[in-house]
């Protein structure tokens, strides 16, 4: 009878100024069995901690738990990001030297999938398919990070990442926003599982590539699939997933919120098969959803200090106060505080997390035009 | 008879880099009638905003009170402070170029006030050394300010504010824990003043200056009273008051809390007969209280990802759980989560607001050895 | 008889968290002549602080000068940026907020610029074309600032000059690299210029739009032109030039350089017929030259302490050292210094400003494939 | 006959929140002879790098020279500022979280050094006082750092360091000025030492603990001396010494200067008979002193971009110019470039590494007042 094996290694996604190698530990958790491979990060976006409790979750269930395949999990995946302070807060977002996103150095080449494509006979098997077009992209990540002149520090931690997850079947990316309602990025094939999980909040994104790792990871093989699909008359389903589950708010961590996290992932890893259980459900909730062309950022047009009013998850009704700004050359006039009302009906998802902003600022992502999903 | 007047200035407190003026606005409101002068000012910790709020609640309900003497409010004091970013918050607490905390650079020389006590003579009336010794200290920081070789930035801000307050009799400094409950520093001499605030937590201070702006407003005072006493053997009460308030946490404006705030510090103003009302009572509530060298700070000896498990205010018991760290690279053993335990019976009054931190940090700070006070 | 008359005015680019605006000074200076309209502005980036001075002594010698058309000198046309203090250093490269660099916001659509295009008649005279062209680029700018969700920080400070700059003839933004030899940027259909600048590295670059002012300056009149020109047949100049030029290395004000530069600047507006003067003329140099592709950056695969042993300016031969890295774990054995030797035949342009870099830093950037231009 | 070891060690000063232990290296290089003990550290603020350089050569040097006693060789002390970066450059100088100085927090308690002086008897042999007073300072930093509610990362890292460098004869602390020359802070009492370094300005200090290593070193020497000195009515040389060597500018590295710091460095230590050499020699140079109350620091009063005119180490006269500031909104007037002049004779020996500054900026430190030494 088999039983579960963690196996724990690390590997180097940076190295710092010191010359130390800044490592990242890679569980992999298997029980000899067959099924599909899921690779679960946390933590690119280096404020964004709860994903790691999330990961301690799982690994504490999943010990007690049957796993078909492979389930890797590697917490903490941008220790660059995780350690640069300023002030008491983590400027985990960006690479302090030159600002790049930490989430925007992902390989994807729609020209090189359409290359593999048209090399794929009709008579070729769907797995022998996935297989061959994983292989390919190992080698195409491999090869960019090989390049003479070498290649930026998010970028190259990007793709030492992603030469695991590309060999993934099942992708999940934990993330956070600032302060924030629990909400997931499902692409629009997938949207049908938006119930498989425990998020009242969910956004449909198209096949587009911006540089993150959930695009990184689906749109090579949504763009095969439609290739294969136009040249060859009928669908081929390769059955990868890929998602981004932003688990509340950053900057914390919270133990009983991260055991439900790990819940809702189970039951979602249960309905795919790749753990042999049966007791993990999806919460009954009702879901909302978006389309990415209606998940709007609202900025503000002037400087101030903020009282973001309406709490993430909230209904808004068009003219009602989203946010209230006070103005301090005007305490003592009808100018002292301005208010800020939603442009429509709305949800606001998430909101910016200091009640100090300059003109341009980011105050809230909304739902605008949302819909029910189940 | 007499109505409220409200007089607008700003000053320059600094100038940046682009050689423009950052100008401070000053509000003074009075009616034309006599009484103690009132100096309130917040922000000089940049994130620490709450007090702004406090301060437009203020105004609003002095439009319509009659204020004896005079009340200067000083919004946003520093806002070089407030317009720090790192990330998205504010890097408020210190100078960015050199770590210099915002808030210790005021003026006080205990060799200066022992001088100007020895030139006080038996019969000298109360109130005419009371104003000999606010133009002596003013003269004093003009002094200071005229250095031929100049002063650092955080120092010719405080001396320029200080410039005001050392002129009032009551000066209340508005601040911010990072997550935080309500609580009030107290010089000791003015602990049966405790209950006339609304504050659940109080911090009796010594005569002992490191650098604050209420060290700065009551040490001088304590100083002189006690020379006094000391060579003519009666009591020199001066009624010379000075609170540093700390309205709850940091990064946040909210409009309901501001207006309690304002009514709490209204209260203590009527006590005070600086305003013409007796409708703003102090809150009947439970006040705990502890000597400064019994507010402790709980510093981290291992670095991590945090779960602040106590809350502010919150009792623990010696041996309970005061915060969980995750160490990511043990989460398949029992190294996975580290517990720190009080080391005595103690309130935390505040904790630091981030998940991650280093070894070293100051992860609460805690009440010990509390008692009651009423 | 003319004279030239200087008029100063501000404009807002953003508004702080003490909500106050910050402000640009606008310098317009005209002697009532007809001509081009040259822009001018310096610092977007806030430490790249030499075009100010630049800009000092253009005023100094256009006092003199009689000035045809209009020429808008716009220093420190990032007031955000200029004053964000990170340590001693600025952190003026990007939005501190998020990591936004401050000159990727400017306006381009391409398929704007088509449907204008469309909409040009074979008889129409090239000067109501262009005056057309930038009344319409100019209502696209004012649209784009007015989206009711509001925009970006950087891009709401972008437009805002843009709306300035798009009316010009010639536009100038005037940079400095981190450390770095003098260089510029010309669009390739204006290398015949390069030879009125006192440059002696000049980088051509192609007409792709990746959000710098140069870019959105060119980028419309060289696709109106392409466009044009296909569909009538013959060659439509509008006689636009755009170039960014780096006056060496941020964090510096040297102003006998500064002179030089301005003359630099007046021998090719006086080659542009701006001003009315016979006496400037540029420097006899040796010009070296490459295509953007061909200006390649220099990524560490390791951290460490490095010695950056090419100066800017110099030609380093393939295997020659570039750089030295120290590794403090192995002063005591051969890995403790690595040698970075040159991939090819090289000319670096500018290095990285610190010592201490992690592994994907961007350490150099080169001229390979480099030929005299003249 | 006896050859040179070099042993190499790691401990950890740190951790990080990937809960990962910052480790420092220590080189301990010895011949199995009898001498003094040497412990040299550089980098305790992050960016100022080049004492590593001197380290690495010093290595490279002794190995082929016999030492006596023992030579600790710490780099890279502080790895926790050697790694922070606020854009491109290293904001080593303090903790970005709270802004604590790295060099600030070391161990000296006078009352601790006085009742050990008590506890001395007049026929004790002074070596055993010596052995004696070293394990009492120990035991005392080790108490430190084993309190119940911990101590802040700074305190932790300097007294980890301290335990080490307690124990040593000399000790020799390695930093950099921002833009500097070579200078080297030298206790009152060893004066004489001066011309035993190659260093051509030197700063004298006083018997006063400000929290610095080197203080922290000598401080406690220097006050038992005294102590003994005032009771016995004879002298008490311990033989302890301890400098703090400026190696020139923060943030760059240079090998060949490193060579040349090494050797001077060297030429002390066999001086000190520390090696068993006579080849090296400190330079024939003049050398100008300061006591420190002559060290002053020159600030702005007001805010601009700053070219710094004069240069370190050259000296200026009372009146003339030492830096210009550029104020951007009055580039068409008078006001557009103020003057900076030397308020007395001095020679600057550092400036600001930044042109943009804000009013308050410590633009230079000069010494006033110097006479030559030798």
């Amino acid at each position: 009878m088999s039983s579960t094996i963690i196996n724990k290694t690390h590997i180097s996604v940076a190295q710092n100024a010191s010359g130390r190698h800044l490592n990242v530990p890679i569980y992999e958790i298997s029980s000899g069995m067959d099924g599909p491979h899921v690779y679960i990060q946390s933590s690119i976006h280096g404020s964004e901690v709860q994903g790691n409790v999330v990961i301690y979750h799982l690994i504490q269930a999943l010990k007690n738990i049957l796993v078909r395949g492979k389930i890797t999990l590697v917490p903490n995946c941008n220790p660059v990001g995780t350690n640069i302070k300023a002030g008491e807060y983590t400027l985990g977002r960006f690479d302090p030297v030159n600002g790049t996103n930490w989430n925007r150095g992902y390989y994807y080449d729609e020209q090189s999938v359409i290359e593999f494509a048209n090399n794929v006979s009709e008579t070729d098997d769907i797995s022998d398919i996935r297989n061959a077009f994983k292989a390919h992209t190992l080698n195409k990540i491999i090869e960019k990070k090989q390049q003479p002149w070498g290649l930026g520090l998010a970028q190259q931690l990007n793709l030492t990442l992603q030469s695991i997850s590309s060999q993934a079947d099942i992708v999940l990316d934990l993330h956070n926003g600032p302060v924030s309602s629990r909400h997931i990025y499902i692409p629009e094939y997938l949207a049908h599982q938006a119930n498989q999980f425990s998020m009242p909040h969910t956004i449909l994104i198209p096949n587009q590539f911006a540089g993150a790792l959930d695009e990184a990871s689906f749109c090579p093989w949504w763009t095969l699939s439609d290739h294969l699909g136009a040249r060859f008359g009928r669908d081929y389903d390769f059955n990868i997933e890929a998602y981004t589950l932003e688990m509340g708010s950053q900057e914390i961590i919270d133990f009983k919120d991260g055991e439900k996290d790990a819940c809702s992932i189970l039951a979602y890893l249960q309905h795919k098969d790749a753990i042999a259980t049966n007791t993990y459900q999806p919460q009954k909730m009702k879901r909302l959803c978006v389309y990415l062309k209606d998940y709007k950022t609202l900025f503000t047009d002037f400087g101030g200090m903020v009282e973001y009013s309406a709490q993430p998850g909230q209904l808004i009704k068009k003219g009602e106060t989203l946010a209230k700004v006070l103005n301090i050359d005007d305490l003592d006039n009808q100018q002292g505080v301005k208010v800020i009302k939603a442009p429509c009906d709305l949800i606001p998802i998430l909101h910016f997390p200091s009640a100090s902003v300059l003109s341009g600022t980011q105050l809230y992502k909304c739902f605008t035009q949302y819909f029910e999903i189940n």
